[in-house]
């Protein structure tokens, strides 16, 4: 079952990558993050590995996409926070 | 060169937008429409070709996305408002 992520799991895998450009969103226990890129090109074919991989793994960010930036999201909606679904996907989307 | 439609062109040529789903957005020389879709895939799909589109006719969207909702905003930030870019993208949009 998915969870809410533990105190000890929001200090040793959700702080890095708060350490790391993610930041909480405001009123939400969610992560945010901007990613910058070259072009559209660059942007659009980040989301679309991005996208691939939030199908494959049933977990979709909430995110928007203006010419070369794209802000992303992430939260469990079925627990109403942050659960280890979050912190995989954000360490993935930092590989793409 | 491109420039802001002009009045005729708003009553022939937004104004069937207009009536079709596509809304003035408050306060700024932009429409905006919501599409729902069956799912993610179809959502993401629809983006994709929508993206390359953009890409082809170099005429971005501002747009987001939450599992089968996208949300699109179209403007022509060279001209601070609509232009035909905006009503030929909407159109194809449509078609998609």
């Amino acid at each position: 079952m998915t969870e809410l992520l533990s105190d000890t799991a929001r200090d040793t895998v959700l702080q890095p990558l708060l350490d790391s450009g993610w930041a909480m969103v405001d009123g939400r226990d969610a992560i945010h993050k901007t990613y910058k890129f070259a072009n559209f090109i660059e942007a659009f074919g980040w989301m679309t590995r991005a996208a691939l991989w939030a199908e494959k793994w049933n977990h979709h960010p909430e995110w928007s996409n203006v010419y070369r930036t794209v802000e992303v999201t992430l939260t469990t909606h079925d627990v109403g926070g942050l659960s280890s679904l979050d912190t995989k996907m954000a360490s993935k989307l930092d590989t793409l």
